[in-house]
């Protein structure tokens, strides 16, 4: 049976995420794998869980097990209202903060609609504008090409301002100030994306945009860094008018977010139990950020960069001009080391001498052979890529 | 500031729930409720869920609270499988069963895409599929009029075989049949949504219309009303092309369905715990349903007729033509009762002498006084109709 005809136009633009195309295929366990944004299992409350939703249930009663309002229940509400120092009726739970980019793109893109982004981009998000079949456009090229042209300007900015995935990079006061100024000046929403935000390792925290300019940002929480991923709770703090639309877009998606989960999560903050995990995590990671920093330093090849991320769970690796990084990764992987190719974030595809490396995921012991591997890897990549051009260069040489 | 203008084309044809816009506003339990879908309360498991969790997390570890697999957890698809009969690759878990018609909405609907469906149709389908601009029709009158007409043929049938929502009622086998023969000649998938197969309370069970037509049916299924709701969790299952797609799509929804819930999910099924609950939960329903059906015959007066339903949550009330349910809702609302007015139901607004009544929430010991009281609005509103009516031939008399 030919099930194409059945496919709505949409289809065509959906793309398959390489990250989670990788984990179809490859035991993550078995090989050092900097390819997945997944935080460290030793990061998770394993020994409260059964407790929380006993309180909870005990606390609850049956309202924890029930339907539950389609913004979220109202107690986890108020605590993270309470939290981020904003009105809870500006605050929309979401069932994960990919759904919150999900939501967004349903209720403000149209076919032909214009996104702003800063290359490199988050993969889901990218997935998610272009499945609505927006045009995703850099801010730079949109601003030497497009502006001014005729047509309409763009629906929304899309940033993670604060250690940024894929990048791991932190946007300045300035360049958080200039986004506002744009997004003013083209009158558009900004969509902030912030699930990293409280995983400073170094530095001082900057403003979100949110607190710059409230009236157009609908900024994206995420329980998945701070909590854990298996409980897909996010949240959105935004314009009433904008959230009002949200809630009635969400009803359609699932009625409402898991209610055992959001009570949950609810009492894991509400009793102080997020904010100490909160601390261990942090210096969790920003020992595995400082180990692989110092393996990169002693390992990597003469040629090869990489950004220092002041959080988050990524870091941003360029090669020397020339080395493919989609083309390596089948060398790589059976050799034993994933990452992901840095030009599956690039709106363009171009970019392919980079990659996103993790550093929460992998174990601490697997990271030193990991890295010597993939350094190894490159080493070789580019002193094949030197014969080449040399070769290349005597063939030209001698037809002359 | 304007917003109007940020929002995408689709908006406008969001349409609210009056279901959850009523319980937004009032307390159900200050009132005789019969409006939800809510199951009993007193069939949750709630004794069993801290040790379900801690038995989750002592079995497969940190995995159940980490990012799972976009389909769902091997486990959870291995469990549904075998009870279903069919293999693991047809099998998706959805965040809800909600999120199936969401998904299938997505990938199957452009706008103006037609969808057939049986008046009167589950509210849930009909905001999603009004979500995405698809022309809901019933199927008699699509026959009657549209068929043969230039143009596509519909996308797919939407049907409700086992205890309808919102009607309670129960496709026959040539009903079923006729579906099956009518999507073939027609060329359409089948979208069979399926939450209340397991309630049976009384008659024979007939097979799913997956199981008759398994190469174009997407049958829906959900937890919600076996286990939880506050788990939003429910499956597809379905041709392997077509669950590709969805499998696609999810990724940009939500990424994955919440873990912790699967895995609980899975060993309450897989220990016979659901089983087990199953069995106390219909023999529940079957008298609360008894027990509605013969207050209804006690209260009601001449000329209101109900469906009896062989299982599910809900059953159908029809008053005396020329009484209007949604003119009736706020007096009774005010009055201490509650009940969704059957026209929401109909894609064209049509049957405003309808009602839902749903059995299976409300406390039983409110159900004579709600049942009495609904009773006597009823009758009120049948004497205030026929005075009108008798009003109106005497000025028409007097006027000749």
């Amino acid at each position: 049976m030919d099930y194409t005809k059945f496919f709505s136009a949409d289809v065509p633009s959906f793309l398959r995420s390489p990250v989670r195309e990788i984990f179809r295929k490859v035991d993550l366990n078995a090989i050092c794998s900097f390819a997945g944004g997944y935080p460290a299992a030793v990061t998770f409350p394993m020994a409260e869980i059964p407790g929380l939703a006993a309180k909870v249930l005990e606390k609850y009663g049956t309202r924890a097990l029930q339907y539950g309002a389609t913004q979220g229940v109202p107690e986890l509400r108020e605590v993270l209202a309470r939290r981020y120092g904003v009105p809870v009726s500006q605050v929309q739970i979401t069932t994960s903060s990919q759904q919150g980019i999900d939501v967004c793109s349903r209720v403000f893109l149209d076919p032909g609609d214009i996104v702003l982004a800063n290359n490199p981009v988050y993969l889901g998000a990218l997935q998610s504008f272009k499945a609505y079949r927006a045009q995703v456009m850099g801010i730079r090229p949109y601003l030497d090409q497009v502006q001014g042209s005729f047509g309409p300007g763009p629906k929304f900015i899309y940033v993670i301002p604060d250690f940024n995935n894929p990048s791991g990079e932190t946007m300045t006061l300035e360049e958080r100030q200039e986004i506002v100024r744009l997004a003013r000046e083209l009158d558009c929403l900004i969509v902030e994306d912030s699930p990293y935000r409280e995983l400073r390792y170094s530095g001082e925290p900057l403003p979100t945009i949110r607190e710059m300019a409230p009236e157009r940002t609908l900024h994206l929480g995420s329980f998945s860094k701070i909590f854990a991923p298996g409980f897909r709770l996010g949240w959105i703090i935004g314009p009433e008018p904008l959230l009002e639309q949200i809630y009635v877009c969400k009803q359609c998606l699932d009625l409402c977010p898991p209610v055992l989960d959001q009570y949950m999560a609810c009492e894991f903050m509400a009793s102080g139990m997020l904010d100490a995990n909160l601390a261990k995590t942090i210096v969790e990671y920003r020992r595995r950020r400082d180990l692989m920093v110092s393996l990169l330093e002693k390992y990597m090849p003469e040629g090869v960069s990489w950004t220092y991320p002041e959080g988050g769970l990524f870091l941003w690796l360029t090669l020397p001009e020339g080395i493919d990084t989609v083309a390596l990764y089948d060398r790589a992987l059976s050799a034993g080391v994933a990452y992901v190719a840095g030009s599956f974030f690039y709106t363009d595809g171009s970019h392919r001498n980079t990659m996103r490396m993790n550093f929460s995921f992998i174990d601490e012991a697997k990271m030193e052979p990991g890295i010597r591997l993939l350094a190894s890897l490159v080493r070789e990549a580019v002193c094949y890529y030197n014969l080449l051009v040399r070769k290349m260069n005597e063939e030209h040489i001698g037809k002359n």
